[in-house]
């Protein structure tokens, strides 16, 4: 069993990672409503502060209903002896609580989109590499050439991999483990590798791939083996993959700053509390409804957010980790061995 | 028949693919109006959600107006039982899905704008690998070249043509399959190579033309027919070129994430269900009038961002694939064995 | 006379092309709302548009006073049997309109401010082809260097007019037969060439000018006259400029999607009709003021976006094309005979 | 003394630019609230529209007060006679200018921040020639190596000058004569370079630098001095140097479009005329000071749009241009001559 | 003792730096709403203003409520000869105090997440130079090259530390003492070095490297050790860091404009001034939570905007420097002796 259908079969990755974004068709936008695997409904409705609000609400409404309306007005009006909370009093606060909510899911979204393009152009450095060595490596144009690319893009494909295996998300569950068991199986790590990488961050996994790398393509150079115009491409591919590590590592270790969300935080739930207890003066059960609605889309928008703006976990807005690797690493140690499809060369 | 004539004639490509963006004159904003072809408007005055709402609307009107006004007050207005929702309810929820909305739309056209222009770019960049073919492989400056420089030009325009063979909108359509006839017609692919890149993705495509091109130009390096230089310039454009085709592919393969589509279908239907009852209460016959606006501008909007996000499809906002990506074709197969309009180099 | 004289006097030139952008003093706010020349008002005051709303508006008032009201009540408010209008209608579409306007509009002048450098940019890139030029083949380092400078300059210059010629605004204008015979006129298009030309868009003509230079290039390379390092930065600067020009090219054939700009027109001038009704009923004839300032703003805002996203017409908010391209054209012929103002090197 | 000490000390430097952006601690909110040294307050305390639109609406108060109210209801609200602007006829209009007024905001702030890099990164760019020419030039390692390295560093030095000099806020004032002067005065312009260069924009000076050292650099490639590689990348320099170059130089010479501007100043001074009639119905003296606020506020926004958009004028946003202009020109100058401080290499 | 324990043993680094960005788990918001350290509560529950503001509206409530209020009406609403402030007077100043609030807010969130990556950068750039220095100068391929790696990323180090000591937030603390004598103590820096580096800003001391590392470098390619491209990679490397240490900088020394941070300000606090008063006529005692709530909202969010635009500082939004720069030290100094995990090259 080659390494790819390991993973795609292997029990802890089905049940330690995303499965993918989910498809839709936006032609369905009602059937689409009640579909509420991995949206903000699902996020919200089993939360505590979403059934708190709303209990709370439904019972101020019937306290109020109860004992709070003294006598209504010949405009059916209730008088009341509670203290009031109008809108007029959130005539500023609301359009920032929306605002600020819309603002922060933005930074979000662009967090999640650049995450997102950042994991498919690691694959594409990855399948540059192995077709730079290709070109410059195979069919041994000089001695030691194809052992030197198997060795290089082994180092290549085990900093891709290492990237989600350190990911903070993953190095406490399972998956972590079976992961570097996973390694040393298909002979990526060795065990004495291993007990030194395990230790290290995906981006410092990487500079050893990098110090491997151009080390060795040093040495092809001084030996006269390919020029300095071919070490430098190699490094520059290296060092954007190293760029793209760095970035999806500090993303996930530097969450949005906890002032930011504790703000928004602070903004959603206060002034949803003040809600439930101004909706009440608004003497309709109706209300229910609408804060119901009201609380899911708040309370949504701000779960939302935090789920994009970390999109290598397991959530059902997240992206697959472990198995586009795979396919990646599959694709190029086979491409090392075979001719195009459209030809040799 | 040239392969641009087949394309632009072929029933297949006219039933199957956009005619391409709509031209206007913003000099008759008024006649425009009028003109609903690839509008939002018709997107959506003929859909599910639009009938129901508004029908809904106009049953609540009339019902109201018969069975749920009590008396009028002195100043006009109804006494009902009917338990209210009024606007007082909306002070946030209405900016919210506003903005919500709006912000939306902006990412949609980004990523529509965006698209839009890497598929020209990506024509750019067959045209520029096409030019440096030219310069470094026409008339022969070392035996083999002139077939190197073809045998390498048909593999690029494949990828270029398969790229939008493979996106998944064309996938499951009969031009899919009108494509790869095609494509063996006119000589770019063999029925051998058809069986197997048939089952490969867009990208993986382009891999199969980087790994030839790349391991072609290697052996003319090796055999000092051209420099490092020339090597690197050429897999510099197969980089971008993959690159390019990667975005593309991604973008169709991930639409907006569902969590976010579905927050703002739920908060356009969700809103507009609860006006359609609150509208009553306004107590005019002209409420259906605004209240079909209404609708309108807001089900356009989200259809509209739907609509705009993917933009190689069939719809009336969308891209042609097919036809620009012959013209490509042609004229850089057409460019190999002619000389510049300005005269012989 | 020059060529810079000759364009800078044509009839035709300052008919059919923009005088270039307004300059005006930030220190005079208030005089500046009297100058219309160029704003939004003058765009929209004569439309048609603006007329039948605001003369429906005011005969709504007029017939509302004089027949609409039945009676005062003792606040002084009017009552009616009209169907009534209400903000409380607006509640969403109203936040709705300003937002899908203003980023409307901010897209329009991200459009119209990425053109402008793309302008200046291209210049920026045949300055900088001339100068490399200069430094590699002038005083005839070996045969035939100035020969082919001047060849190759020509193709670049041809490029970069025919850019603006060939865009859809002047195609169908004189300009673009007399920007024809003036090239003819001075040398850089010959009468065969033109006839070939004529047919070409902008970016296929630059694609005319990157395979003649490149092939000759080329040749150079292989005669030892330059070396490759050279042939790739005179590529990378050509491909530079290609890409300028399908820019340009691009926007100018794909305005704000259709359905874009019609959901912002219905949503406009749709509102704007329910207003003129609704006003009415705020009785005060100070509406009509309120409402002629309000139609200024929203239309102007629509047209300007139209106009910002296409800034190179003949509006005043348009930039020249010609006499900037005239100048950069005899800028850098001149620069070929010349030494620089710092001495010769 | 040496350009730095006669920059600094000069009298015109003083008078004629920005003593550069006003530091502050944002640890004092409230005595910061006090400094109106180059606020938005100052810009707009004394300009006539200010004074006019709160002056106007100050006596409009009195007079309604005075001879506008008929009588006063049972609720204490004032019946009058005047026709009446209210708020609802302002649902449109407020948000609209509000929006409007804040892109036009942040698209200023945008082009300042951008401007203030793009005068950094220049520095850079000066010094990174200068310390390429240090490398390969220094302790003339073929004859004439130093002669050519202080030559082309004065020219580069000359166009980081004129850039500023030749800037339209500079020409039509004293310190623009004052700068030739200054530039001759230190060598580094001639008399008869002068005469020329003074008729030419910033672009165009830097256009004769790149002229002239690409020249220079072309014929030590051709003596062998340095090789292409070398070339290429003081190419690049030039080429990043000249486009930051034309960047400021647009900016200054293409302001915000004037329809943008108008349609901005439109709205505000229309709304705030209306505003200063419709708050006489709110029938509070203190609507005195809320109006005040609010038209300090709406003023102030729109000229700091104004003055943050042209960062390199005589303003208190304004950046120094001269002084580190100097001070990068003497740093660099001295760095021919002297060793690291990490010592001589 | 190495100097990576070193820094994070010291006392003096632990009291003058931020401790790093606070994680916290968005699963439980309710209880991240009572933790207030390094959030905007905790910046505004003890500033002046914001207890000024509430103690002021707690006063005018309860003198309103005892000596404001005349009678009562028959709807229960107070009578009284205060003037009023209403809402309707905030319709355009609320929204523009919260857009321009969150506008504000969203720029300073991009310059923190700009400087975060580009600090981030700035490590991978010191870890690309090091892997080249090892791959060239490592095992000694020719005379003196492992001393000239050595001496190179000794100034390269030391310009990183340097960037951090020479802020303006750490030159007038001890911290600066300290790292200077930390610097002399593990051999970065002579004593005769300090004294004149002391002096110089961080882009100059950067300046100084990049002086002393291209004349060397230049040296080795006159000697036929390195070629010239990798000569200009380094210098491309060392460019891109002085890039890095420049923009920090820059932004260091130019917090957002005074004039934008001023209207903000007086927007904020004038608003809230008038609205302490206003929220008098509300009659409920409640204002006073609302009241409150807004002040930490709106402060909040205008102190947040301020700590987020720099963030190398002490606060708790703020990035740790000293930590990350000793550790990057000592992993790149480590390096240059060490074989990669992967084995020897």
């Amino acid at each position: 069993m080659g390494p790819l259908d390991y993973v795609s079969k292997s029990e802890i990755v089905h049940s330690y990672q995303s499965h993918g974004p989910i498809t839709y068709s936006v032609k369905r936008p009602v059937r689409n409503l009640f579909s509420v695997k991995g949206t903000a409904v699902k996020m919200v409705a089993l939360s505590f502060d979403f059934l708190v609000l709303n209990v709370l609400h439904i019972i101020l409404v019937i306290v109020f209903q109860k004992y709070g309306v003294n006598e209504r007005g010949a405009d059916g009006k209730p008088k009341t002896d509670w203290y009031k909370i109008t809108n007029e009093m959130f005539a500023v606060m609301s359009p920032l609580l929306v605002f600020f909510l819309v603002f922060y899911n933005n930074q979000a979204y662009n967090r999640y989109m650049e995450q997102f393009f950042i994991a498919r152009k690691l694959e594409g450095i990855v399948k540059y590499i192995t077709n730079r060595l290709r070109a410059h490596f195979r069919h041994d144009p000089f001695p030691g050439a194809e052992q030197s690319m198997r060795e290089m893009l082994r180092t290549v494909i085990v900093a891709h991999y290492c990237l989600y295996l350190r990911l903070p998300r993953y190095t406490k569950r399972p998956i972590h483990d079976w992961g570097w068991d996973y390694l040393c199986k298909y002979g990526l790590v060795k065990k004495e590798e291993q007990a030194v990488l395990v230790g290290k961050s995906g981006p410092d996994i990487m500079g050893e791939t990098l110090a491997f790398c151009l080390e060795r393509l040093g040495q092809h150079v001084r030996y006269g083996h390919i020029d300095t115009l071919t070490f430098n491409a190699f490094e520059q591919d290296l060092h954007v993959m190293a760029g793209f590590i760095m970035s999806i590592t500090a993303y996930a270790n530097n969450p949005v700053p906890f002032a930011y969300y504790h703000l928004a935080n602070l903004l959603t739930l206060g002034q949803l509390a003040l809600l439930a207890y101004a909706f009440v003066f608004l003497d309709s059960y109706l209300t229910i409804v609408v804060f119901a609605l009201l609380t899911i889309a708040l309370l949504g928008l701000r779960d939302m957010s935090c789920a994009l703006s970390d999109p290598f976990g397991v959530d059902d807005t997240d992206f697959q980790t472990m198995l586009p690797t795979a396919r990646c690493h599959v694709d190029n140690e086979g491409l090392l061995s075979r001719d195009s499809v459209f030809g040799n060369a």
